[in-house]
């Protein structure tokens, strides 16, 4: 359930140990804090510990800033790792796209119904074939077109872009171009990929044509967050969908196209909502 | 998650309120406890809040009568209405069954793979049809047939045997008689029941008949507990299974049965792991 | 798999006899035809046969008037009821909805990627709200509001715009008012209705709301036929969400929401493709 | 829909060309056929047809012999590859097994239940454990257990077995050890296998253990036909379950058994009921 007041969620990484549950409450508690939901999860193989917690902001009464230095002062003895997210700082979201509109239709859709919470400043495009589409929803919509040659100088210019408009989160809605190691590093956790297949199966191109070749029984989609390794990034969300001996290629991609837009939202859903934490290659998802 | 060692799992029903996170846990806290899982739910619509929090037996230093008396006089200032069950004290569990096997043999499956964690002191069926499925697991079989006229005394037969095995919690494997409003009434919350399509569609006899008449595209099951009102208790758990138009009434049924044994049987599982709580006509599951 | 050249379909229902797929093949084998597809279904217990058979139009030597004249000459001995369907000929489909866009949107999009072969002349709606909607696909809308009083007159309005524009299905999508007795008639398995529960459970209003209430686990949609009992005709297309308890009646809706959307269209789809048969209440649904 | 009554079935493989339908379907029915059903499906990507015709074998009135004889006869000229199975004729099934009990008791008990239609002569292990659950539907068993000095030896004690059994159909179970390429060469498309994942993904060793380090967010099973390269052979079944972050790789592991049975019986059905053709690497599985 998402509560409708402005809240702070605190996501927290750190080493197991007993009472954590405790103090971290009984910190936002003594501070005059409400605490709308709070959610755990020990890793028993890593021996990590993740907290979610939920505050309403209308309990705050110093500045965030100072919130945040007491959380941290506090902190350190339990070796917290943590970020805090203010729901009334509305992220900043770029799609990047190239000629397929299902996805960004998706995403699109579900921002006016206010599914999807943040602002979208920007749509790049290798190709102009969806200006129509950020159009109809009011959305600048940026063209740098990309060669073999051109290809570092057309992503310096969308890191600048990204950078100008201050954005939180780079969706790959079905962008058909690798991003370089620098870009990946320097947005690590922040730039979100759909995958047209279940991942490890069928890494890289074409996977409904091999699904098809290989006579799968189910195709699936996989959004995960991109890593310098193409496809190996964390996992956030897959889902499939059962297919038939009877289904071309042509039609498995057609099939394909509602599994992937239903994950890349889920999984876009999930980011913006700060129900993500990393813990490795492994994601932990929090459920609303 | 289900951990391994013995724990205490505390159920708390409340009215919502500041604080609770933060006193409860640091009630456990003080008391030494490691605190293994900590779940809440608030529902706005009612105001009530719900926990269920796990503990590590092997952090208790008083008697567990001890721990209840310092939780109950904790609790008074919150209106806590609260339960408290401990993993290593076995949960005894009946199942009533009538020809069909297909239910009964997933339960003491899973209970054979120790995925459903009790006793099982007897089976009792009013047909003598399954005594050899309860031979191969070594459990005693009582039948007790039942007519018109014997309903009453057939009834407190069972009711005599449940008492006299101390049984927590009764299975109604596909047991094709009603129970009286007094039985139903003294085992509330303690009697689940399978019922063979998706509640509320199809109440009452021949769900897969009337399913099929109606030429629905999926049918299910819902695993629920028993009250006076057949059909009409707390539901559990639910799934379905898509069914073709090709599909007879007869291969409904037999698809079915895949639905209504895997329903049951995680509705047993999440009763026996103490993650349940009623909210009135709605249950609270939390997961594992 | 959808044939990209031209086809005729034969869709046939007959009483169930020796030698239909010989003599009904032999026919078009004789008359020079490829058959592409043909699928068949037996209903035991009403005795009737059902057939689809795709023709290659290209095939075809004489007109289509004759070609339907010397079908009609044969069937008559084996008592077929049957339609014929040219895929050239491009049905002619009106959407009707009220202020929710998200099932008008899917279908749209989907006819825009050519997944829903059709023609849209017009939107007819009670509300404004959607207008904009109609205007990036391009596609006429009517606005005509609604009252008790005026309901007869406005039904009228609708009739006559359907006609005029020789309008082959009609789509409710989400449109909230019941249509007359009389409309329905008339319109007889031409109307298709997306109502937001799990037929036959929740029929009329506020489904998610009840749902809510009862604790359900998961909530569906069904995709019908529109009849003048209200959501008591042949069902379509059917499909459901798990949800938690967790999920206020308000994220029920928005979860409801792709149920709904992906039913709808499913079902729209399968008629204009004409692999659908009615057999009494239940409908007979070919594959692709 | 399973006929009750005895039938014969024909698969037939061969290049796509006018007039098969017809020709095939008159072919019988002026042999005095009733065709219960008749599937077909044309791949456009290889030109082949498949073609699964089923017949009423109260209207043969010649021998199996010269049926068999007349239908070779007269698909010379359309390059016809066929085969024909009598479902009266029972066919012989043998199930290896290694320790784990849940594939074995799902198949067992569809047995019983008549979902499964054959006969199971013996069940082989390379382990006692099992022996008490096949004494228990009283089936003999063959504790042949094996060391890589054995190997070779063991295989072929097994092959005398499932010779001497006529055994038509091998069903490995979960049986943990590989099986020679003369082995599988010898019983082409006559062993199905169960690998618990979802293939191409998680080939070879401890896939659930992988499942849980890559992070996905479902894991599956998948029945094929054993080939010389493990876990390569065509595909018969998949199904998938959703897991969370909170599942260990044991509770995978749990979790992953029930869609190990559920899909190795599906494939073992549609096996025994003569629905599957293979091409190439692909399965053509008509539904019942």
């Amino acid at each position: 359930m998402r509560p409708e007041e402005p809240t702070a969620v605190f996501l927290i990484n750190c080493p197991d140990q007993r009472g954590l549950v405790a103090s971290i409450s009984s910190f936002f508690f003594e501070k005059g804090f409400n605490i709308i939901s709070c959610q755990q999860y020990s890793e028993l193989s890593t021996g990590r510990y993740f907290m979610r917690i939920e505050l309403s902001l209308s309990d705050l009464k110093t500045s965030r800033k100072k919130l945040e230095a007491d959380f941290a002062a506090f902190g350190k003895d339990f070796g917290l790792g943590w970020s805090v997210h203010y729901t009334d700082e509305k992220q900043r979201m770029a799609i990047l796209v190239s000629k397929t509109s299902h996805c960004l239709y998706d995403l699109l859709l579900r921002w006016k119904e206010k599914e999807i919470d943040c602002e979208i400043p920007l749509i790049i495009s290798n190709h102009p074939d969806l200006e129509s589409v950020a159009n109809q929803f009011k959305i600048p919509f940026h063209c740098l077109p990309v060669s073999k040659e051109t290809k570092t100088e057309q992503e310096s210019e969308i890191r600048a872009l990204l950078e100008s408009h201050h954005i939180d989160l780079v969706v790959l809605a079905r962008y058909m171009q690798v991003l370089s190691s620098g870009f990946v590093h320097e947005y690590e956790g922040r730039v979100i990929n759909i995958h047209h297949a279940f991942l490890p199966a069928f890494q890289g191109a074409n996977p409904y044509q091999r699904a098809w070749e290989r006579g799968v029984k189910m195709i699936g989609a996989t959004a995960h967050y991109a890593t310098e390794d193409l496809d190996e990034g964390p996992i956030i969300e897959q889902d499939v969908q059962r297919v038939m001996h009877e289904e071309s290629p042509e039609e498995l991609k057609q099939i394909g196209r509602d599994v992937e837009r239903i994950v890349l939202s889920r999984a876009v859903q999930a980011h913006l909502e700060h129900r993500i934490i990393l813990s490795g290659r492994r994601t932990i998802i929090f459920r609303r």
